[in-house]
């Protein structure tokens, strides 16, 4: 029987012999790309190069405002289309090629690289470890295995894809090899501190107010086991929040040890009502949103509804209060 | 001339010296301790005891609750007086012997460790590491020194130690060291996430509302540059927060970039007005808390007063707001 290490050795050497080998990549990443998709493209790319490879990175979505002064980030070409010729795609992070939000991806000859459960293995190579705390990390992998330097600019952004991805470390598959890597990269020159601040320190003004807006007209149901947040278009232009400001905003609640699920209200004028539902441990909120025609993981899923505020809030409560009842020790 | 390596191996030498030859040891860090003073003392307790030696842990003040469920912590004594006999201390984070707030402290042998500036060297023999992530980084070196086995409790109060005092790899030196120590705690059997789970995911109810009602009454002044934010007896009644709440949340406002400073209020009936000020950067908010009788450190200050609020905020901002324009990239 092949024992895993053999076959991520195996993987790892069809990847590097089909780098070897050609010279035009396409490294493309998710859409609204996070810090571990930017953090993975760019040290890839930055790898690539020292192989004096032809490298072009090419996302739908712009790269958030946070990651701006980050190396190499002005060169990501922002587009609908992956036009080109290319010899090979790097799709990280992707469970299937629609992912990336990118036309004519299709026909390339694809090395797919992932650490999420469920991906569909749509590659040439596939190569999904689900053991890794990032994406960063099988990169980090893979530059190893081709005996690239980690420079400075690569050990930044594994550095960044990894910090993000795991919430500074407090959530994911960490294991003594995330800490071995950033052993070395710290070695390679970066910074953590440095890291972080140019990361956490550099909320605006906007989402300091939202969240002091949020928290101050939150509600806790079902004996504090929920709570409901919301979220319109007067909060919005009251604390001059925008939609950038949201991101992990909904997690914030479930820093409270009572709090077991959370539902976040959208509701904006002229738009259908978006409801985000996160939730800890055994919740499972996906099922929820699943009534409501929505989907996602058991512990962060949502739905969007045509039905006003009101009614969607009084059974939405009650199915969280039921489901909680459920699972409750006592139970 | 001496390296700082042959420095340190002497002093770890020292230590080990009086450890082997001694029995009987009280462990004490600061008033009011924080992750790093109850992880640092626990690690080193479970390792003395590896040795069969004698070990109490007397703090001044009870183990916050946000620790109460880590091995050990039932066993830590509190009270205002170090009674008993002891062939030598073990005081660790703290500047002077006044800082564990104790009774009966002088008279006995002592090791000092500390990783912080300004320690006064009241030891008879004194380690201080201001290259140390945090004092468990000290108590990992001298564990290593020793040859003791890192034991899944030992390695839980160092990760304990590192986790919180960083900030969760936010701030402080952190370097190689550091992650190196991480990863031999992982492979003694600490699960990262299960740790960060157990201090961060357990806040209480009070805490979120108290979030909430402090950033939605926040002001900023000198164009953003400094966040005043305010807590009285009424706000404390209406979210139901208690003094263990308030933990770190003067840091919160400077999660926004614009803010560099700010000042936190805290204005209860019957006890003088307490303000505690931080900053970011060069912006020294120490030199401000002097004019008003206070101290601490270039980036986290504080004083107290008999002044009313109204008059004390007046002049705060207004020297605030001139130190801002003096290390303004413009000036």
């Amino acid at each position: 029987m092949m024992t895993p290490n053999k076959r991520k050795n195996d993987t790892l050497a069809s990847i590097c012999a089909v780098i070897e080998n050609q010279e035009r990549f396409l490294l493309t990443s998710h859409a609204r790309p996070d810090g571990d998709a930017i953090g993975s493209q760019l040290a890839m790319a930055f790898a690539l190069k020292q192989l004096n490879k032809q490298v072009r990175i090419i996302n739908c979505d712009p790269t958030p405002d946070l990651y701006r002064t980050f190396p190499g980030v002005q060169d990501i070409e922002i587009s609908a289309t992956a036009k080109g010729n290319f010899d090979a795609l790097v799709v990280m992070e992707c469970s299937n090629l629609s992912r990336p939000g990118l036309q004519e991806l299709q026909g390339n000859y694809t090395i797919n690289i992932d650490h999420h459960l469920g991906n569909e293995n749509y590659g040439d190579i596939n190569w999904i470890d689900e053991t890794a705390a990032a994406c960063g990390e099988m990169v980090f992998d893979l530059i190893r295995f081709l005996g690239i330097t980690i420079t400075h600019d690569i050990a930044t952004h594994l550095y960044l894809a990894t910090l993000t991805d795991t919430g500074s470390f407090h959530y994911g598959n960490i294991t003594a090899r995330t800490f071995e890597m950033c052993r070395q990269l710290v070695e390679a020159g970066v910074n953590p501190s440095s890291i972080a601040r140019k990361i956490f320190d550099s909320g605006t003004r906007g989402r300091l107010k939202l969240v002091g807006a949020i928290l101050n007209k939150m509600d806790l149901e079902a004996s504090d086991r929920l709570a409901v947040i919301y979220l319109n278009d007067e909060i919005m232009n009251d604390t001059g929040g925008s939609e950038d400001d949201l991101e992990g905003l909904v997690n914030i609640p479930l820093s409270a040890e009572v709090v077991q699920a959370v539902a976040f209200f959208k509701d904006f004028k002229g738009q259908p009502l978006r409801v985000s539902l996160r939730s800890k441990g055994d919740i499972d909120v996906r099922a929820i949103a699943v009534t409501y025609g929505g989907g996602g993981h058991a512990n962060a899923a949502g739905f969007t509804s045509d039905v006003p505020i009101e009614a969607v809030r009084k059974t939405l409560i009650s199915k969280i209060t039921a489901t909680l009842d459920n699972n409750s020790p006592d139970s």
